[in-house]
């Protein structure tokens, strides 16, 4: 982990300049594709590259089982994370459909479902088996969520050497938006009840319940806010630090990371946290209806791309925002400028 | 057109009922994909297909020429019009490289370029050599309107039959939203200053004038508010009336309709005031930055898609919407049910 870290250097804002004058040059109004002209400068900035490829995306989905999920704080029983894995690796959940859409490479790892799964196709990594309910013990040790981050580094690197050229970190894990929550309330100093929201779907009385445990759980375990990986080991979670490791690993490659909704989020709050220079490696895919969203977004002074009142998670909206990432680069690589197409310039 | 609008049904609510009911059996939360699930319902009710298939889209670009550009009204020189059409033909706009990004069918049509073109790619359907200057004569005859608006009528039911699974109208005509603020501003009582924005990018005294100079043609051409063929023919556009008829001739073929930005949602206005049920058929792919937009989407009482800060036109902001829509048929036709998967339904 502290070698990928060191290797995380600052965009290079030098070519985001370059992007933007030869947007300048193409053939419509200055500034007149809006979002998709920023998306394309970021880009460059962040790849290097005067005409940045994000094409294949990488597409990583983390799962793991939250002890947590005990306390009766999710809509869905605790299995449901195995058997949405075992739906992934059949090609029926929703990011395995927006996966084929975008021709993205899709890895599924387990870094921690409770049940053992046998399959080919998945990468096991398990961690262990769930995390620990937090509201009597801590979720896990700091060194399994430092082997957690240094897991979801590993696959993210390798993706990239296979060939991704964005990353888009995904997850499961039934309870996950508890324990995201529980992360938010520690480092944004937020009231819990203003971040809980209702998850995949509960109602107004299990929400409140849920805003109860939480506050019961941090008051307990009391995590050190200065110190992310204490938070992280002790109200977190194992897929949460996959994703974190994945963030890290793909800015360490200078690679761009498309986030997802709120567990995503949280994630990559937790990677600048551990090197703030991962800021500007980030495009948030989505705004989510997950109340606590917002906060972590405006956290990280990023603006999301869309607005589709999603709620899902596995990267579903990270999936979803990529073609206008892929459209911002190739406007960029194959426009005419106006000298090329004999177009006259705005005049004065 | 009389007969395009007589085919005009209402669409299939209960289609619409039943790809609710069956989305609520896929393998995620109910309603966790938000607006992508109310597109599913969308597209499913327009075309009365239980699994509604978009593509590939047909986009059509509308070229024509306005005289009140003569005042000045424009950041951009009337031979831009031209030009850019030039620029279509050779593969080098904004809406090109889209176009291939999405797969699409691109066709453009030229209802009153100023200058001949001579091109084998180009639907020559020129019905005269761009508006008169509408600040001093009507911009063109009632018979003109109709004409252009069966353009549009023929070239989306062509397109359609050859393959078009759904019609994405765009347009070019330098001072065009000028004429569509100017049509707008009739058909919405709006105090024109409210209306009018930048376009393609003016100036604040720039923009003064223009109000001004709507004003003064509102008063002179005195539209009748009741007759929109009357406001079309005095204040319009020939490409904006050529995209009402593609927009008509979609409706009438059951066949979904992403609408661009302000130029193409002022067409759809013209639309839905000669046929009121054509307003299901639409989705508006983006909120743009022109002013007067917000304005138009409200009286259509649609949600844009995205919000992307665009203010280009010939069609761009459908075309990046689209790839939302594929996905929401995709994920119809092809996720897995709870039953299916067996993964374990929400308790009670």
């Amino acid at each position: 982990m502290k070698k990928t870290i060191e290797a995380i250097a600052p965009v290079d804002k030098g070519i985001g300049n370059d992007v933007q004058a030869y947007l300048n040059t193409l053939t419509k109004p200055k500034g007149s594709l809006g979002r998709l002209e920023s998306l394309a400068v970021q880009l460059g900035e962040i790849t290097s590259h005067h005409f940045p490829v994000v094409s294949p995306p990488g597409i990583i989905v983390f799962a793991a089982d939250h002890g947590i999920a005990d306390e009766g704080v999710s809509a869905y029983p605790k299995e449901v994370t195995s058997q949405m894995v075992h739906n992934f690796l059949q090609g029926g959940a929703a990011i395995n459909v927006l996966a084929e859409q975008i021709g993205a490479m899709l890895q599924i790892v387990d870094v921690g479902v409770c049940s053992p799964i046998d399959n080919g196709n998945l990468i096991t990594k398990k961690i262990r088996y769930g995390t620990a309910n937090f509201l009597y013990e801590d979720a896990m040790s700091k060194k399994e969520a430092v082997v957690a981050i240094e897991v979801g580094i590993e696959v993210a690197t390798k993706l990239i050497q296979d060939g991704a050229k964005c990353i888009l970190p995904g997850e499961m894990g039934i309870g996950n938006t508890t324990s995201s929550s529980a992360i938010l309330a520690v480092l944004s100093q937020e009231d819990i009840s203003t971040i809980v929201g209702s998850g995949t779907g509960i109602s107004e009385e299990q929400r409140k319940h849920k805003v109860e445990i939480i506050q019961r759980a941090i008051k307990t375990r009391n995590p050190d806010q200065e110190d992310v990986l204490d938070i992280l080991a002790k109200v977190g979670g194992l897929e949460i630090a996959g994703m974190t490791g994945a963030i890290l690993g793909a800015a360490s490659k200078k690679t761009p990371i498309i986030i997802d909704g709120f567990i995503s989020t949280i994630a990559a709050l937790v990677a600048v946290k551990l090197c703030k220079d991962v800021k500007d490696y980030l495009i948030i895919g989505h705004q989510s209806e997950e109340r606590g969203h917002q906060i972590a977004v405006k956290m990280l002074e990023c603006k999301p791309v869309l607005d589709l009142q999603l709620r899902l998670g596995e990267g579903t909206g990270a999936a979803l925002a990529f073609p206008l990432l892929d459209a911002s680069v190739k406007i960029l690589q194959n426009m005419a400028t106006f000298s090329s197409a004999g177009v006259t310039e705005k005049e004065k």
